[in-house]
């Protein structure tokens, strides 16, 4: 769909951004060299590769960052057909192309600026910089020998790169999340009881279609379309259970604008606002709440589980059981968009929650609660990382839309 | 576009006729444990999920084949809210859903079996195998301590699970040809010369969106469309670049069907076969040739570099010189499918070109020759292996499409 794609100029203008944060990202941390490695990425894609090279790779390529004292020098090594399509972008100050193998120019780039580590994309907890596949790094080991005591991970690098948003960035997620709520009301003015939650989800297909914009997520859960107490959240694809009189519906739903994404939950009431029972509105303000509190407090300096755990002690302190996910992840280009995340220390999160949130992070900010006799009730709003705070990147919900 | 996506149904479909894959190899290799570990696969994907879960997943997951005796046992590990997802499908004997973490369940499952040695997603040669990231790798080594010596690359589960066509995938490949062609026609009726290779390309974009299909690699170079002498072939976009009498036009491209993909390449000349200049004539000639004599030996058990080999010795022959990569690649989910490439024994391809050669793999044929005053020549076919040679998926280009 057309306005899901991204227009090539507005691609190397985001590179050039990024190139610009790999510079002050490397000589920050005092790394001299990374080295990012990939080949087919159609078939196994390298994550950090839309950022620093804007197309997928078909045979085995590598792109060095060199910052050395004054110097900082973007060197692509690529087979020799794709030599041309690196030289137009105009990104890079030496491309070498090659027609048996990568590795002659990679030990003479290595040979001559002999860095003092080369940081390589592997991480344990973070998998938008766990790009390497094991085999690549098997490759690297032998390929490199002399150099692989210095080795290090490039996790620090990536999540500055892909996690601290440039204003381009910026201004295509407030987009995506302004379409998603346009479609939100274009799909509530069609809205009445009976309805199936297939019919719903093909309608926001079909309006999405009409936009010229694809799902940010697996189209068969996107939305996510729960109608009624007896629907388990999740990522669940829609049935014929329909909308009801005296019910809820809840959607999880996202678009990509220009590959930028977005990711919101909504909930609808069946019936005016006077007619929500008691223990549902405690349940809808109890997560509203939660989201407000976290909202209030976050800021730069914090860390993700800190932030977490104010929106998770609410809904406690309310006699809620505790939501089973984390509290927020960041957008992106990829709806979960790897980084700090807002998350309990369990197992499944692995580091990634003792990270420390920066400006111009863009983070969700979702919870659920479970009710007695009305089902789940959950919401999700998209905040961006200010100087001192964060503000909501679209007017966060304020009450159940109500449909008669 | 609705014809590029996989039915839910037919994505099932084709998930048990791979599970049936499944068995059979790692029986016939003795094998008792395939264990795929994934997570996040949006943003770093597993090019084998398709294959055996039909989804992305969120969290952490494993997906573990055990072959033990007469014992043939699936069973999946998942974050709590995917388990709904995987139960729908009918594809597992054991589903655990996890609130913090794979670990537990992982471990009882492999105290439980025992197994002699243990599969992962990794490979030097061949991407198709390598979806297991380093950072995983790391956390697989940490959490199963006990089983590391275990550790064994899982390359040829893959490749006969990716590279040997079950009868659905077989028909949707055939399907996206015909398609292709049928797109080709279409187009060819609208040739003519002075159209620029940027119009040209709209020109197949639309009409590929008007059947609802996507196309089969980035679409820049999808279809490349090449005008005129002076046009370097490979994958750069379109040009102003216009088409001229006397001149040849060359597209370089492929649709997906349902997700399967096809990759052609075809030749027009504009005037008649008899204005045809004579060194144009040889070139053509000697690529068709070439493609018909690898397509006449080509059968099960031969190595993929010596297939190759046949092409570049008759492009050699008749004076040319050898073009600058493989004769031919795997066809499938992706444009390039992975596993045993028909290629020469350069480093870029690895180990790729000595694998053996097994029925139904789907191969292009594909080279180009460069002439002195007329440009390169280039076609692509493709093909499946059958028990005792190979034959076309559609018919092969005899000769350049006339433009008058």
């Amino acid at each position: 769909m057309k306005n899901s794609e991204l227009p090539y100029a507005v691609s190397i203008q985001i590179i050039k951004e990024k190139h610009n944060q790999i510079k002050e990202i490397m000589k920050k941390i005092g790394i001299e060299c990374w080295l990012i490695y990939a080949r087919e990425t159609e078939v196994n894609n390298e994550p950090v590769l839309p950022f620093i090279v804007g197309n997928d790779i078909v045979w085995d390529a590598m792109f060095i960052f060199i910052a050395k004292n004054q110097d900082f020098k973007k060197i692509a090594i690529v087979g020799n057909f794709d030599v041309t399509t690196e030289e137009k972008k105009g990104i890079w100050d030496e491309i070498y192309g090659y027609k048996e193998g990568v590795s002659s120019d990679a030990k003479a780039t290595l040979a001559k600026y002999n860095p003092n580590k080369i940081a390589l994309n592997y991480s344990l907890s973070d998998v938008s910089a766990d790009g390497l596949s094991h085999g690549l790094f098997l490759k690297l080991e032998n390929m490199l020998e002399y150099y692989k005591e210095k080795f290090v991970s490039a996790e620090k690098i990536i999540q500055f790169l892909r996690n601290v948003k440039s204003e381009t960035e910026l201004a295509l997620i407030k987009k995506a999340c302004e379409v998603t709520e346009e479609i939100n009301r274009s799909v509530t003015s069609n809205l009445r009881p009976n309805r199936t939650e297939i019919d719903i989800q093909n309608e926001f297909h079909d309006t999405m279609a009409n936009i010229g914009v694809i799902e940010s997520w697996q189209k068969q859960s996107c939305p996510a379309v729960d109608a009624g107490p007896e629907k388990e959240f999740g990522h669940v694809g829609p049935t014929t259970g329909v909308t009801k009189k005296g019910h809820t519906l809840h959607n999880d739903f996202g678009i990509k604008w220009q590959r930028y994404s977005s990711d919101l939950q909504r909930m609808w009431f069946f019936g005016t606002k006077e007619e929500v029972p008691e223990e549902l509105r405690h349940a809808f303000e109890t997560v509203k709440g939660a989201i407000r509190k976290a909202s209030q407090t976050i800021k730069p300096g914090m860390k993700g589980f800190e932030v977490d755990k104010i929106a998770r002690d609410h809904v406690i302190s309310r006699g809620y059981e505790e939501y089973a996910h984390g509290l927020g992840h960041q957008v992106g280009r990829a709806t979960h968009d790897g980084g700090v995340l807002l998350a309990p220390l369990w197992e499944r999160y692995g580091e990634s929650p003792k990270g420390t949130i920066v400006k111009n992070n863009i983070f969700t900010l979702e919870l659920y609660v479970k009710t007695k006799n009305y089902g789940w009730v959950s919401l999700e709003e998209m905040i961006v990382i200010t100087d001192d705070g964060c503000k909501f990147i679209v007017p966060p919900i304020e009450d159940f839309i109500y449909v008669m």
